[in-house]
């Protein structure tokens, strides 16, 4: 390489400009793999194991392992870190179980539990049978988390010192420790009892500014916000966000310190949420990874469900239609604008969803607050149907009256309905989206699964009759 | 207060939880406010600032200022950058200036710059003008940012020491500072030359472990990642994710370093994106505030542009139907199955939109994969379209064969009409929602902008051409 190879100091805007930095590294890298291996390591020394790993997804599949092995094992494995799930299980496999678990037992406890989880049953048991004891016994027990608890996210390579330690002491030891072996969190330590009971906690800094001769029980916080290891990892999300932290602790149910949570693995855990979350309330079941790289049959296999159950659903508007046939037939006029009204029902519920679904995932409503929501999107939902139902009666008048459509001797009258069932349609799409999240959750449900598609299927079929009846009530001895 | 104080160790599962607890302390406030306010700093020293929010949010509003009064001006100040927004801004405001500007003198530099910004500008100036002139200038540089960039989320309070300094002289400088002054951002330690031009990063941990009797510079990351003041929150929060920071530094175009993004603003501004996405994508303008904090018609604002544009476009469905108004007419058997066939192209473009929507926002999908998308969308399209196709379709023969309506002698025809018209629809869904986020991106629009009921708007108006059109092929010369 005739440059030092340059990390993006100069951020990208685009990860795509990001790829773009990896994609002209990869041939530097594939030259000195043939030349000069050995010298991999020092040429690359600076760079960050993400951009590592982005240059690792650029080289043909063949020199990923020979990339690996020319780099230190403690480096590889930071690099395998951050690699692409589906190409890190491709790479482990391909390698021999003793090659594999060498790379696996250098990485952070939980991300080692995480990469065997991804791996095929039978290789991810080879591997772990392969690793030292020790780490073994401690991948073993984070794997027996659920992967989206506070249990699943943690690491146990956190630091903790005895409460009634000297200060002095303490630091000595936290250096000790920053020496010689390594601890993914560090920036928050932890006192204990001799029970390991969590007593406390101070940053990494607060330690360090402590005045000499006192205990570090005095400059530990005593009141320490923790989690269970069953916790939901929104939950983990949501205390870290509220208490600015850097870590968590995660406690047995005797309070005793199990490992903690890093932000690191929140915000992961917080971006994951949001792509599921986001794909919820587009009407499918969440995809587990990203979008390049979900098959297109186990893609099919997320929408198609909901999609059957919307479609089914859907099919009582049919039988609305059927029910309301003769005054359709009556009244064809009324036909033109069952469109436009279905649809304004659906969009006024959407928005009610989206904000309320928005509001119980950060906690801001719960269950008790349904009331306080349904005397607030009443209004809402009158005004807005009331400007729709303006338009669309005005809409009406003037293409009569322009001569653009005939809308018949009553067109008054029909540019009544409309204007009339519109109101009632918006109203009832605010309330039914607004509810519709507060009921799920009441029945034990996720509330995300409101989705658009779902609040919209529930709102055309109540919003057709909303219309047919409004017009048998206005259109009654004209043309009803 | 009988019991001492504590804060939620067990973490309340739902915010409505959390409040609980605040509303349970708050009475013991209220008593020693008025009996003993002296005890007031010790009885709540080992309560978390974020806590003691939620207990001023619960007070009487003429309690606030007295209660803020008996902590030390430090402690007052960390609760207020807790505090909800409004009832900030309120509780200021009520105070005199100076009384005022001692509070905010004491907050972090990005959070003065944050309250500030919330304030009426007549109270914010004269706030400005009591802070001391250091601070003040520190503010008003940060006041020049927009707020949600780089430089409007970062803080000056960072840590940074001489590329060329030996170990032992960064450590106790650190230590120095770490003692004397208040510094929110010391987990990563900054290297720069004399001119301040950034040249490494440690963390403290890396700094404490160093060897004695080597130069920082030997310990330090050269390849920092960085990101210019201007940059868009969303890079800032990339980043941070990719390459597992808790600070980001912020560089001028000169590489000098300004501040830095502390990992906690980086998760309020991810969660503060999230809110906004999920609202765009529901259809409505984002809320600046939580959904209870919202007043009724800020609310009603951010919900009647979008659907009143939906609406109008909407219109084009009654314009298509007085299109095919005497195909309709002589097939009225068509308009049962028209809310059917709509809403399954919404849905389908709803569900591949909120893909990529996602996609592109986690950075996944550029420009340049439009065609990548489409070639994935139409296969999916198709299978799915083919799905409700084929369940359209018996549903029409089973219902005509078990009488549960009469379809008129060519009720094959119209099942296959319906069936064909499906497959349509759902497929031309699926490109249409996938494709919407692309054109707005390449039009210069924000792609979260393309909303379930926008797509579904789209899909409408052209599925019901589809529709129409298919009918006219399978259906002429029979019903057409």
């Amino acid at each position: 390489m005739k440059t030092p190879v340059k990390s993006p100091g100069k951020a990208p805007e685009y990860e795509d400009e990001q790829k773009t930095f990896a994609a002209l590294i990869a041939p530097d890298i594939i030259a000195l793999l043939e030349d000069d291996p050995a010298s991999i390591p020092i040429e690359t020394e600076e760079m960050h194991a993400a951009d590592l790993a982005d240059i690792v997804e650029m080289l043909p599949a063949e020199k990923v392992t020979a990339f690996l092995s020319a780099l230190s094992t403690e480096r590889a494995a930071d690099v395998l870190e951050y690699l692409n799930e589906d190409l890190r299980a491709e790479v482990l496999e391909a390698m021999s179980a003793g090659q594999a678990a060498a790379l696996v037992t250098e990485m952070t406890p939980d991300d080692r539990a995480d990469v065997l989880d991804d791996l095929e049953e039978e290789s991810a048991d080879e591997i772990l049978a392969a690793i030292p004891a020790a780490e073994r016994a401690e991948t073993e027990k984070l794997l027996a988390y659920e992967p989206d608890t506070a249990g699943g996210l943690m690491t146990t390579e956190y630091v903790s010192v005895s409460a009634e330690m000297p200060v002095e002491e303490a630091l000595a030891a936290v250096r000790r420790i920053a020496r010689s072996e390594r601890r993914e969190a560090m920036n928050a330590i932890y006192t204990t009892d001799a029970e390991g009971h969590l007593k406390g906690v101070m940053s990494l800094r607060e330690l360090l500014a402590a005045p000499e001769g006192g205990r570090v029980a005095d400059i530990a916080w005593e009141e320490v916000v923790s989690v269970p290891a069953t916790a939901d990892r929104e939950l983990v999300a949501r205390l870290t966000r509220e208490y600015d932290l850097i870590a968590i602790p995660v406690v047995d149910d005797q309070d005793r310190i199990q490992g903690v949570v890093t932000v690191d693995d929140v915000i992961d855990a917080l971006v994951e949420e949001h792509s599921e979350d986001t794909q919820k309330f587009g009407g499918m079941e969440a995809i587990d990874a990203p979008y390049t790289q979900t098959g297109l049959f186990t893609m099919i296999g997320k929408r198609a469900p909901w999609l059957t159950v919307l479609f089914i659903s859907e099919m009582l508007t049919a039988g609305a239609m059927q029910h309301f046939n003769e005054e359709l037939n009556r009244a064809a006029v009324l036909v033109l604008f069952i469109p436009l009204i279905m649809s304004s029902g659906g969009n006024s519920g959407s928005q009610a969803t989206s904000l309320i679904v928005r509001a119980m995932a950060l906690g801001e409503l719960g269950l008790r607050d349904w009331w306080r929501v349904l005397l607030r999107e009443l209004p809402s939902g009158l005004v807005l149907g009331a400007l729709l139902g303006v338009i669309g009666f005005f809409r009406i008048l003037i293409w009569q009256n322009l001569h653009l459509w005939d809308y018949g001797v009553h067109y008054h009258l029909v540019a009544l309905t409309i204007g009339a069932a519109l109101l009632g349609v918006v109203t009832f799409g605010s309330l039914a989206g607004s509810m519709l999240p507060f009921l799920l959750k009441r029945l034990g449900f996720d509330p995300a699964s409101a989705s658009a598609p779902f609040v919209a299927t529930l709102v055309d079929v109540t919003g057709l009759s909303i219309y047919f009846y409004v017009a048998l009530v206005i259109l009654r001895g004209t043309l009803l």
